[in-house]
């Protein structure tokens, strides 16, 4: 049986990762996190590929693009979690289970980062837990398909 | 006389049409409607230009570059629909007239798609009709574009 | 097989068609738009039957006696759109597909006549594209009811 | 001393009881309900008149009507419900007690459904008990008339 | 030049005038209402036409038969008021400048009295001044017809 | 007994009646309607002071000092009707009935003028009866102090 | 075959019955409640057991130990139906069939009485019968009962 | 140095883990992931708690009872995380970082549950994946705890 | 004549008073703060009892003893200010008169603390005094009986 | 050192005290009140100035010239309390700590004023304490200056 | 051609300019920035005419005196750009352009700043450039006038 | 020391000036506009890019680019200032101060342009100055680099 394949996606801004503000977000660039998350990967037996755009538009392609060879994204839409319709409905449209992320926790933060467009569609969502999140995503991710298969 | 062109848009993920969700949405594939349109367009006896995208950006540009070669202008804006204040104002600022068409009933849908930042300046709305939808939108404009001819 | 039969139904204030601001409407009076759906009716082998009414109460009960006699309900319900529920409760308590019809884009009126009771209950809503939305829902009703057959 | 008498309101569609969805609605017909609570009122010794309509004027004018000759009303006024302040002010202009009753528990439905312009100006109101709550709000206007006379 | 001529319309429980709540509302029956105020358009030199209805489709079609042989309208809609689309279509339709009438002030009353579908396509609005308010309103308009002769 | 006396208030930017925007408001300035208003007092008999000022604090102080010497208000308090509760208190604190007049009618104009902080305690209010507003409050004032007796 | 087994609970504030505000409640107590409901289970042949609390810890408790051995709830859960999602979670996960009485008609009192957290998942709702409701739900559960054995 | 200690509290009906609706939680029960998690306590060498109640008042006892020998709490307050203030106060009060978990995504589930009185004060909230959540949280603490020693 | 009594209560996280943030609130601990009251009232001559939970159900029952052997009540409700309907029913069950406390201003800090479900029923409300507004309370309260009796 | 020293001020109507309403507002006018605060003022031994005005602009002035020479302010600003955002920049301007006083319970009352535009920036508010809520406003303001020396 | 002449109107509070929080507004007097006006004025060959008031009502009153002899106005309303449609109304009343000015960023403040009366019907407004959006405005309105000559 | 370096965004439309209905919008084409704010940065000795996208994911990459190399920022976002939040947050992620800027007052246009996500987190704000809005920003720009240099 071929192996299960995940799709991180990051959104726009997070490839400053490490870079803008590394006293709240840490010294951890996006690439740091990728390879760490490549190496769960390696360990938990599953294929990763990791993306990241500042483009909505491009979001939307990268996810239709995943419709047959992934089983499941975990996704960190930064803004566009709380304006995107479109990446919502490449996400319901592509049919893949997915976990919603945020590094910080998005509740002590303004009011309309307080709505998502994704939540109610995704299997679950983390937040506030730092770049653990993703690490417990994948994780869970593979648990999930595990369940399922 | 020159004949009338008329610009047809789809917007974000309609690029799956007869992919995703066949039961659904039919067989019918994106390249299938075009066709079809092409065909009614062409007993009509006008001119008609087909372009899908899933970039707000894109789209935006797209219906500039219309403002002197076009007509009339059919769009699908999809998600864009009820988040895009941009493809809005380039519709108004090209000053065309355009039919809003939406393959499903979009009232029937979640509470967010209830909203559009295109109803009020279009000409007309059509929803739920299915893919017969872009035939009578064109058909429509065709006569529109003879009475204010 | 018997003939598919359609009940074509308009609400207050639509008998003053052709009558009432002949600039805005044309000059298409009630009556001229009746025989042009009977028109097409005869062309597409379906039976016909046009019903007007100013009374929500009469409308209601016309609808209800459709119940048996029709296949599918094609209404532009005026003014009732944004304020009965009796209307909306009469079509679904007959379970016959209908289609939403107006005249012109209600999106560019009044605020209270964005909402309608009968949208999310209806196959398709057609607004702005004039007396040609008649037709337009006729055909696609006829399509509709043989893709159900 | 004259026995008392009351008024049954059925509202729109509620003609087509035992005939629309009898899964949901059972085989009881208006007419057999109103049967049953003629022999009630016979065993509770008072009088009772049923009237159903369509229409929201007629059934104002027959609350209008009972102002010297009826000591309660039971009313289901179906959708007019949610939408009528004339049966409102009728009931309360007539200065009669009333209960105001749905089959189904309208709570479960459309949020639109939620609001009533009876409820603040009946005596009570009891939604969900099927065609028992005629019988039970019969008994307890008894009741209730008994405890004023 | 033929006489001015006026519809006066009163909407739904209005003919319970003088019966229902004298202590409010006064002794004057709507029929002693409409006398005086056929006195006052004798003595104005205007015809009068005097109209009572508990019905909205009725009240719609009266006002829709005005549309040729009146020259202004005074209503008091009644609850009407707070829930007819059709009768403010009515009313625009026929394109007669009209006053809204309430012998209370219904800013005084329940929170949804505070909302009229009438007043703002009336030429003014007039509540709380009892039974003056239909004579001051009769007085206003000729005034009105004859500024604008 | 004692003639009784009226109190009518101006407020804000009514000083520029027949000034300002002539072919809305007229020629008539507020002088004008002032002495319009004495000769109607004159003849029904009873004694009017007018007041006009731009202050809302000026405005609270007069209607004050009316509580022991007037025995109505006629008060057009201009924008202060949509922003001053210490208005309103100083009416409701002096216990003088009152009508609300406007010369235009409010509700035509922007969302902001259809609340207003004095119609619940008004007794009657007029809006868009032009400068007949205040001569029908005035007569309607003594009708009511009158019955009132 | 066993008999059916109903719970009946009643919320905070009802051990005041008959001692609160007899001139509204009237002089029965809660204890006289109880024993005239145990005379009607008697003689429709159900077990029926009583419980009252002022704790919504409790009541979420007592109902989850009705899981095995209740069939049908009646709950008056005063003041905690407008707050408590916890004895709405308690009522749906054990999956037990409930009617939502209230004595007075909620929709007669305060605008945060309008709302529950009980009734869109309550077989039924009624208010404002007085104790008499208490009975009628009683005898409609038994009937709801041995239509659905 | 001393062992970290740590609090994992279980709101109202998570004493019925495993037993309601097993189809939808699975079959493991509260004691089975108390147990568990006290085995990676071990294995992470902390000190754990587990406390559930379906008690508001014991539950803020609890909370505040942990104020000196607590260093981070863990909490799934069920149906109290959409009502409790004072669950939020004693956690603030006793100024101890926790995380809020939920089994189930809520964000799917009914609009009132979308709402937490606890995410703008935690330090983070995770929802959506199962019990693993509750692992998650327990290994992200210490590795909160480790960081900020 | 017997004394007057007066019923003091604390509700939840009170009971920290003293030991959480002191800087904040100070250190006077809540048995400080109940001896200062018991002297002021023995001053005062007149009977007083503190009490103190973090349980809404306790504090309701709590009230609900009250009925009958004290006159007055001085209540710090804490969170449970802002949603409980129970305690606000309670104390409108037992028809004391009540001031409502809060130690900090209330109106500085989250919005959902602005709203209170005791203070339209309260006698009158203080905020923001420190423990000074116990005292104030205290002796308002005596003065209320002592102009009430 | 200097005294302290503090301004009373009394917005509009305030200065109808005694008079207006006396059954509900006592006898005491606003000049008894005056002294009375006066005489606890000499008791405390700080200095005191009281001021009362109709005129929102003029208690603009008056706290802005209290920057100098006062220490503290106790504010009744009576209507001006829900409407002026001057009053709160001038008090915020000066930076002087204030109490806000209301005689009377404003939450018993209408909706409007339910909402201050003091209370978030004053130092605490008091209301339904009749006019002892001004001498205990007055004794914590020389409590909290003491503390804050 | 005569000079253009403008007329600077500051509201409530800004006489404290250069005063209160000079950190923040910086030290200079309002004085200063006027007198630095008069010299752009007199550079720009315009007549300039500077006023401050703390009173609405004086600002209604100088608005309006301005009619004939001003052709622009720079304001900057304070607390009352939030608050008054009495200058608005004074403002559209005499017809002149202006531009709405503001020294801080409004919408870094509280919610209630972040509307106003004037912003819709003013030329421009300009917020949070300090001193300079004056001299910017004062500029702007001249090329304004030199535009519309 | 280097010379300060301002990057001017314009974002989606804005390609169209002086082309798109010149007679609002005038006849100078974007090029005009960077041409000449390219002169004023020469005059004021600061370096200056421009840059114009109709691409969100652009204008974010744009902005991140510019946080080593760009001391301040000049935006006129366009419609993307009312839908993103990907560009606010680029913004407040590079951490450079900028200045919002709209040609048109928006304040004077559709109800959904009254609200920016900019607003709130940009120095300032110009609105309905015309091209001009865009050279004062520059010159405030380097004033205030000036400043807090």
């Amino acid at each position: 049986m071929a192996k299960h394949s995940i799709l991180v996606v990051n959104g726009p801004n997070l490839n400053l990762l490490g870079v803008r503000e590394p006293q709240i977000y840490g010294h951890t660039s996006l690439k740091d996190l990728e390879n760490h998350l490549k190496d769960v990967a390696k360990e938990l037996d599953v294929d990763i590929e990791c993306y990241q755009s500042n483009s909505e538009g491009d979001i939307v392609t990268k996810i239709q693009d995943s419709r047959l060879n992934k089983d499941f994204v975990l996704i960190n839409a930064g803004a566009y979690t709380h304006t995107s319709v479109a990446i919502r409905d490449a996400l319901t449209g592509v049919d893949l289970p997915f976990y919603e992320i945020h590094i910080s926790n998005v509740h002590r933060r303004e009011e309309f980062r307080h709505h998502s467009y994704l939540s109610d569609v995704a299997v679950g969502v983390i937040a506030g837990f730092g770049l653990n999140g993703y690490e417990y995503a994948l994780r869970s991710a593979v648990d999930f398909l595990g369940r399922n298969r």
